[in-house]
């Protein structure tokens, strides 16, 4: 299949590309694309991106909650919301597309409608939520759980590293931290996140767009293995309880249970030694198991799997293995109807569909909560994301904005 | 066997241990200790060891290179001599038997000796070393390099971590820089050191003493592993190069290599990973390794094996290895005719003898240059050592004293 993109399609490509170029300017640290939770450069970013909406002539602002959200009204004035958008805080020294693509492409959508004078059956709603990577408090998705009806008011208690009180923070940004739990957007019938897939599933298959079936759910566990350190020359191999060798068996055997299923993913990212000197065995390992799953019941037996063959490793070895849970967060499903809708858009640009689950987490999955919701992928450069070598080709970027803007156009309230 | 201990083996061991308890609060850091060559503590140590010597009616001095030694005549006045000792030095937070044990004994067998009006046919000296944990300067067994005549000028410029020159440390400690390259000890006929075992094969085995066999050859390399850093939700396991994964195989071939031959030893001490993040695939670990063997050959065909397994690996994984040799020291075989002698007086003791080759470095490799040197090992507990929690029981003490001295009443020059 050769993709098809019309002159006007690249062109709104292109432009698009130069914005997330001039919209990268905004940063907290001269340099790199750092852009933080209410700092100084999301604000700046959030002024721009509201001009922006005003020079398409757009009423945007900045909502309770600290998103910037923008109307574009449908045939029929009042008429319920098809929500679009994605986030625009970074992480430190971040990627220009992560987020801002899926947020800048909402707009970049509605300035097309309204350069084509088109209106559809629905409203548009352009969001750019500005919590997603949880950089900067102990919490995340507060903007998605604002308009999903979850937020939470102890949200507003959370302190940043230099202890700014999120409470404060909010307010200076221009938010309202009194309101941000009650303007759930009942107005709602879908929202649709266009994203980078921070992942190389779609560069490995050739192909530049492809469907979130699921977010994948994960368990984070921490794991510490503790042996008898010992004198690297004069303990004998067969009188060894190294933690370190123990781990690594149980690392193997965590990938080899991921690497045994599809779309299962396992990571051990963190692992310490102690003492970590050359000429000691190592006492003591501790290290983290990231395990991710589109569906919650097969990653739980791949959880139970794992724990019994730790613990079974453990217990051939001599050492002691211990397992903590820090994290679990439920797979969330696409909405079908979501799924087909951008399957059909993107099978119209002559780009062959590729459904795949997300495995990293998505104001999506919160915005599900709320109303039917789903995501397109668009291929990024070796995978590779949360790093300045983050990459898109521009083609791959006007076919992102096509297929979005035609799910928009054939989007129907059900 | 059950060990043959009169009550005055046992008191003169009992002896021993208090004055290593004694000996221990010679410390540079209150509350811990720490005795690094040339410090304050290493000087008032010294004084007291030579305070000792003077109240067994020897003359003790500190020589050129740091070391304190003293002289017991033999029968015939100016006889050629059996050397005996180890080091007094420290690593820091040390335990108070590893070195001492084997100075102090040396200065035991003497009192021993004359307190029963003994002569023997040699003369007996005690050295107690001054630099062997190479803890304070980038240097290391530059005392016995001293009485074996391999000293070098070059270690003389090396400076602490505080700037101090070695020089001067040596010149205010008492020592001679100037003549710490000339006083190779040319009337030693054997040297033999007494030492904790510094590892768990003799408390396994339920025996007190061990003969080392060989001080055990040492390569030690550095491995880098690069792989591809990656998001862990979005990465499916096919299309990874995790760093750590392919480590962790590696340290595994490492242990299985070594576990395949008896007295082969390999350890991977120190490995870090990058990024170092639970969510993140690793792109890169940095791994030690510790190879050591009684004999270098057989160390060579293990280092060659090791190579290939790790570049097997790396080359399976899609990932790149590294390999640079950090550090390398050959095998020293212990002179047979000492390690016999030592054999005889163990069994006299009616202890089965044990021989072992020592995985750590001590200063008979170096005297072993100069003339037939060898090793006593005294069992410790857990074969924990550099470390407070370093202990020897109090008949091992007595048991590894009362050999010592029935080696050297029956020691007869060669």
């Amino acid at each position: 299949m050769a993709a098809l993109l019309s002159d006007a399609d690249l062109a709104a490509g292109a432009r698009l590309m130069a914005r997330l170029d001039a919209f990268a300017a905004f940063t907290d640290e001269p340099g790199r694309l750092t852009r933080l939770f209410l700092s100084g450069a999301h604000r700046r970013a959030a002024d721009a991106f509201i001009g922006w909406c005003g020079e398409a002539g757009l009423k945007a602002r900045i909502d309770a909650a600290g998103n910037v959200v923008a109307r574009y009204e449908g045939k029929r004035e009042g008429a319920p919301a098809l929500l679009l958008g994605s986030h625009i805080d970074t992480v430190r020294d971040a990627g220009r597309y992560d987020g801002n693509y899926g947020a800048l492409a909402a707009l970049a959508v509605v300035e097309g409608l309204r350069a084509r004078g088109e209106r559809v059956d629905h409203a548009v709603e352009i969001v750019a939520f500005g919590d997603e990577e949880g950089v900067r408090f102990r919490t995340t998705l507060t903007g998605s759980r604002a308009l999903a009806g979850t937020y939470d008011e102890d949200f507003l208690d959370q302190k940043d590293s230099s202890g700014v009180v999120m409470r404060d923070a909010l307010k200076a940004f221009g938010g309202d931290p009194d309101k941000a739990g009650a303007i759930r957007a009942d107005n709602a019938v879908a929202f649709v996140e266009a994203h980078i897939e921070q992942g190389p599933v779609l560069e490995a298959e050739g192909l530049p767009l492809g469907i979130v079936s699921a977010i994948n759910g994960a368990t984070r566990l921490e794991v510490g293995v503790d042996g008898v350190a010992g004198h690297a020359g004069a303990t004998p191999m067969k009188l060894r309880r190294d933690a370190l060798t123990a781990a690594a068996e149980m690392a193997l055997a965590i990938e080899a249970r991921a690497r045994g299923e599809a779309d299962l993913v396992a990571t051990v990212g963190r692992l310490e030694v102690w003492p970590g000197a050359t000429n000691v065995i190592p006492g003591h390992v501790q290290f983290s198991i990231d395990l991710r799953a589109p569906d919650d019941l097969r990653r739980a037996a791949a959880l139970g799997d794992l724990t019994a063959r730790i613990t079974a490793i453990a217990l051939a070895r001599g050492v002691r293995a211990s397992l903590a849970k820090t994290h679990e967060a439920n797979a969330f499903i696409c909405d079908p109807r979501i799924a087909a809708g951008l399957t059909k858009a993107v099978e119209s640009l002559g780009v062959q569909p590729r459904l795949l689950p997300s495995g990293a987490g998505h104001d999506t999955m919160i915005m599900g909560r709320l109303c039917p919701a789903g995501m397109l992928f668009v291929r990024c450069k070796g995978g590779i994301s949360h790093n300045p070598l983050e990459s898109i080709a521009v083609e791959d970027c006007a076919l992102g904005l096509a297929a979005l803007t035609r799910f928009v156009r054939d989007f129907r309230i059900a």
